[in-house]
C-alpha cells in the first residue's frame, strides 16, 4: 500500500503507471492492482493521472483510510505500506488506524537525515509502534571505472541511530546506478539474480519475516 | 525561514542547532536567530530538541502562520523559504497566506523524482505562484580518484522537466562530498571560494534577484 499521498512511487516502481483501479460492484470494494505477483494500491490509481493532488489534511485522512478499508485486500501474506518522509498527519492516522506489526526505519549516513529519523523513532515510539530495526540506504558508492570507494552521503550514519536507540541495522544499501534505473523503469531488482543488491533484499526481507515472527510469540507469551 | 515543520534542515545549515529563540517583550514578537549575516526561523529554534514533532493539519498550519507572522522579519532585503518537498498543506497554506514572489523547484535528474516535482508546478501554477525555474540538484558525479563521471541519480531529468512546461535551469549541482560534509557541520559552501559549488550557488543567486526584478517590472508595467 502506497501511503504517499503526495508522491506516489509504488505506480512507477511496480510498471502500474497510468493504470487506473475499478471497484466490484458486488463488495463495492476497490480491486487492487496486481503485477509481479503483488497487489498494490495507491492514490494514483484513484486520481487523474499526473494531475497536482491539492488536499488538506483532513483529505489526507478519508484517503488514507479508503486505501485501508475500501480495497479488497484479503487475502494476503504481509501488508507492506510505504510511508512518505516525517512525522506528519499520514504517519501518524495509519498507527492509530490498524495494529502496526512493526515498522522499518530507513536512512542515509548523512547527519541532515538523522535529525529526521531520530525524530520518526521517537514518534512510533510514542504510539507503541515495534521498531523492527534500520535500513541505511546510500551507504557507499564504487567506481564503476576504478572501484573506488566513496562514502557520498557520510559514514556511519546507521551505526550511529543504531546505537543511540538500541536498534539493529537489518541493511545497507549502496548507491548503485543499475538499481536506480530498474526502480525508474519499473522492473523490481529482485528478479534480477546475479545483482548483489537483489541478495541484500531478499536478506532483508527474511530477517524483517523472522523478526514478526519473534515479535508475535512475545507478545502472545507476555 | 524553515517552512519544514516535520525535518527543520536550517538548524544545522546555520550551525545553530540547540539553539532557542527568545520573544521580545515590547513587540511580543519572536527574534530570528542570526548566523552568517543571515537572519532566520525555524520550528526547531521554538519546541524541545530533537524531540517527535506529532502534529495534526491544522497545529501546522499554525505553525506556519507564527512563523511567518509573529516573527520580528523587518528590515529583510529578501525573505527565502525553505519548503519541505511535496505538495501538502504546507505549501499551500504558504502559497495562500503571502504572496510569493517566485518559487524554484529543485529535482535530481530521476525520473522518480520528475514525478513529484511535476504535481509540485502544477500546484503553483494553479495558486498562480510564478515558477522562477528549475535546479538539478545530484545531476552527476566525478570520481575523486579516476575522475570518471557518472550520472548515478539518472541523466537530463532537469531538461525533460523543462521543456514540458517551457521553463528554465538555473542550476545544476552535482553530487559533492565537500559540499554534503559542510551541510552537516553547518558551514555554507559560499564561504568557501575555491568550491565549484559556490560559483554554482553565486551564479544561481544572481539570476533569482534578476528574475525577481524583470517579474516586478513586467508586473507593474501591466
Amino acid at each position: 500500500m502506497d501511503a504517499d499521498i503526495f508522491g506516489p512511487s509504488i505506480p512507477t516502481l511496480l510498471n502500474l503507471r497510468h493504470h487506473k483501479a475499478t471497484t466490484t460492484t458486488q463488495t463495492n470494494l476497490i480491486e487492487p492492482l496486481i503485477n509481479f505477483n503483488l497487489k498494490c494500491m495507491s492514490i494514483a490509481f484513484l486520481t487523474k493521472s499526473d494531475g497536482a493532488i491539492v488536499w488538506r489534511g483532513l483529505m489526507v485522512m478519508q484517503a488514507i483510510e479508503r486505501l485501508l478499508r475500501q480495497v479488497a485486500w484479503s487475502p494476503l501474506d504481509y501488508l507492506i505500506i510505504d510511508l512518505p518522509p516525517g512525522t506528519g498527519d499520514i504517519q501518524l492516522s495509519i498507527a492509530q488506524l490498524v495494529p502496526l506489526s512493526g515498522v522499518i526505519m530507513v536512512t542515509t549516513p548523512q547527519e541532515l537525515s538523522l535529525i529526521d529519523v531520530r525524530k520518526a523513532i521517537e514518534m512510533f515510539r510514542l504510539v507503541h509502534v515495534p521498531i523492527l530495526g534500520i535500513v541505511e540506504n546510500f551507504s557507499t558508492y564504487f567506481c564503476q571505472k576504478c572501484g573506488h570507494e566513496e562514502k557520498l552521503f557520510g559514514e556511519n550514519g546507521g551505526e550511529i541511530l543504531a546505537k543511540e536507540f538500541q536498534l539493529n541495522i537489518l541493511q545497507s544499501l549502496p548507491i548503485d546506478t543499475h538499481f536506480r534505473q530498474a526502480c525508474d523503469q519499473g522492473r523490481p531488482i529482485i528478479k534480477d539474480s546475479d545483482s548483489i543488491l537483489c541478495t541484500k533484499f531478499t536478506s532483508l526481507a527474511s530477517q524483517v519475516v523472522k523478526l514478526m515472527i519473534t515479535n508475535k510469540t512475545t507478545t502472545t507469551t507476555e
